[in-house]
């Protein structure tokens, strides 16, 4: 682990660094401007004869020959891989081209993988990480807004099953995380969107104060302003490591930060992978478990409408499909929180705090009806 | 972990217990007869809705019955899975047909997987156990000689690709561990043989005065008489548990229990998986590196001697194949212990004591002309 290295370089940098402390798998999140053409920000990391980028088609021409360029001071040999792009491709067979690129390489158990990407990119590297000779170092350069507030903090990785999303991975975490600031400004406005809905569940679950925050600067996030965007992501990964701190192993607390996603699961399941993209079907996923928190008698219709009103102003949807109640619950049954076949939900008991319930199919059903049309 | 709850009912069971201690992952072996189908063996683990087991074609019909009746008390649901025998399924299409079952029976985060078999099956559902949900509880009911002196202890799972053995995996611990002696006697002599490898690999690299028991007893245990049996396996649990509990993640000293892989894994990747037994590969493997340190002027030419006929009374190869030294030293480069392409040994450098090392690739050529015909 590379933290106090690392950490002496971050003023150097002009970077935040948010620290996650998970005891001897800590490590730093840079967060910053042009830090991925920096050789300075990888001078911490262990040197190696090889490196592997994993990245996508669509990034690679953007930032790969930077990173690969300011990697050469630190291994010997740097390749990039580019994968194709979307969560459609979060398989079994795409995690498969990583194992071969690293065997035809020879790549032995120094080789540090990085991560150049979004959530997809991050979820399946850092899996092939984890699993490649039982565990190679990973570094995850997160180049989409919804990957910086959400993925790059917690080491959850994964790959998806035509049954289910996410259900084959492993807890892994990283050796270091760069938001490269920068990345954001070639984002499409669609996947900006996604990303704030990761952004805006932390207010529900955990801060009403942030939430409060994200509506006033809503506008300049979106028009992509360098500074209200370094703070929305520097503030979400404070709250989702005070998260992961209590909880690596998702055993309890950790699950809240799982609000809105058993219904965003069951709609990107139900349409097909990649059709919504993930933070869409969270931001309206958290619209429905609001409803539902609501039919409970946990919050008021006002916290609803508020809410919904700002998913809605990011750019978000919250209608979801209509699949048929059915087909939601059947989604929802195998999500990882079930046990036994009951399905259980991330609520929101009063604005700023969540929990965990179970409900009646029957109530879950009608909150279905009402927000799918 | 059930170590406490287990430990309480191992005296009524009249089995022998070795604790393997790595923190919060830590777990019991239980050694004895008769322990798959007695519920007390199975009863300090965690109640659940839904077990599944895995075994393999051969291994199913002889225990697999009597373990699901066993563990009736413990889970609501327990079905078995069967696998096709033989390392040359050890791949990633085998792996995915444990997910299949787990996802289409709605398996959820409180799931147990067991483990029936040898090696084979326990790596692959020890590492489906990793990954299914991020880590479902895990349980071997080692049914080879090999797995119970083995794979028993130290949390290695894996499954190869084409370009390497075992180079996709995890460490990842069990609840608990039974050698149900019962087992070994309907084990092929060839399979019996190849145990004995493992067993036989404890002296050279760990205790002399074992070697020593183990040139005494060795026909006994290839008698299969229980005692015997009981005793080699209880030490080389004991020894290995050492080894690992000094360096769970094989940063170091770990390697050591490797000694005869590296020649053997260039046997298995060479022929084809599954041609020779693992055990006959490591047997034959340990000839091979013996005569390396001796070519290194490590040990003396009649440590070699002694060791070989060790090896071959237990009805191992101790001539390798003729695949050529070219082909040997290709496979030996994508060995884990590899770095830079540099391949290291495990070597003995006195007997009852091994070291970590690398050799000219004109004297390891050498030595494998010398001892392949």
């Amino acid at each position: 682990m590379n933290t106090s290295v690392n950490l002496k370089v971050a003023p150097a940098l002009n970077a935040t660094v948010v620290p996650i402390s998970l005891g001897d798998r800590s490590y730093p999140i840079y967060i910053g401007e042009n830090l991925i053409a920096n050789p300075l920000t990888w001078q911490g990391l262990q040197k190696a004869a090889y490196a592997l980028v994993v990245t996508n088609v669509t990034i690679a021409p953007l930032f790969a020959q930077q990173l690969k360029s300011a990697l050469q001071p630190m291994f010997e040999r740097v390749e990039v891989l580019s994968l194709p792009d979307g969560e459609e491709h979060k398989t079994f067979e795409t995690l498969n081209l990583i194992f071969d690129q690293l065997l035809g390489d020879g790549a032995d158990r120094k080789t540090t993988l990085f991560a150049l990407g979004g959530g997809v990119i991050g979820d399946m590297t850092g899996f092939a990480a984890a699993c490649y000779m039982r565990g190679v170092p990973f570094v995850q350069v997160a180049t989409t807004l919804l990957a910086q507030v959400d993925s790059s903090v917690g080491g959850k990785t994964a790959i998806n099953h035509p049954l289910g999303k996410n259900m084959i991975g492993a807890f892994y975490q990283p050796e270091l995380v760069i938001c490269d600031l920068n990345t954001l400004q070639t984002l499409p406005k669609r996947e900006l969107s996604a990303g704030l809905a990761e952004i805006i569940k932390y207010g529900p679950i955990a801060d009403m104060s942030f939430m409060g925050w994200i509506e006033e600067h809503l506008d300049a996030l979106m028009a992509k302003d360098p500074k209200a965007l370094a703070y929305a992501v520097k503030r979400s990964c404070e709250i989702k490591a005070g998260v992961v701190g209590a909880d690596e192993r998702e055993a309890g607390v950790r699950a809240i930060l799982n609000f809105g996603h058993t219904f965003g699961h069951a709609i990107e399941a139900g349409l097909g992978f990649g059709v919504w993209l993930h933070g869409e079907a969270v931001g309206c996923g958290m619209v429905m478990a609001a409803h539902l928190s609501q039919q409970l008698g946990l919050v008021e219709h006002s916290f609803v409408e508020r809410l919904t009103t700002l998913i809605s102003r990011a750019g978000l949807p919250v209608v979801g499909p209509k699949l048929g109640a059915d087909v939601y619950l059947e989604h929802m049954r195998v999500d990882k929180k079930a046990q036994n076949g009951q399905i259980r939900f991330v609520l929101i008991d009063q604005p700023g705090h969540a929990v965990l319930k179970g409900a009646e199919d029957n109530v879950v059903g009608r909150v279905i009806e009402q927000c799918c049309l």
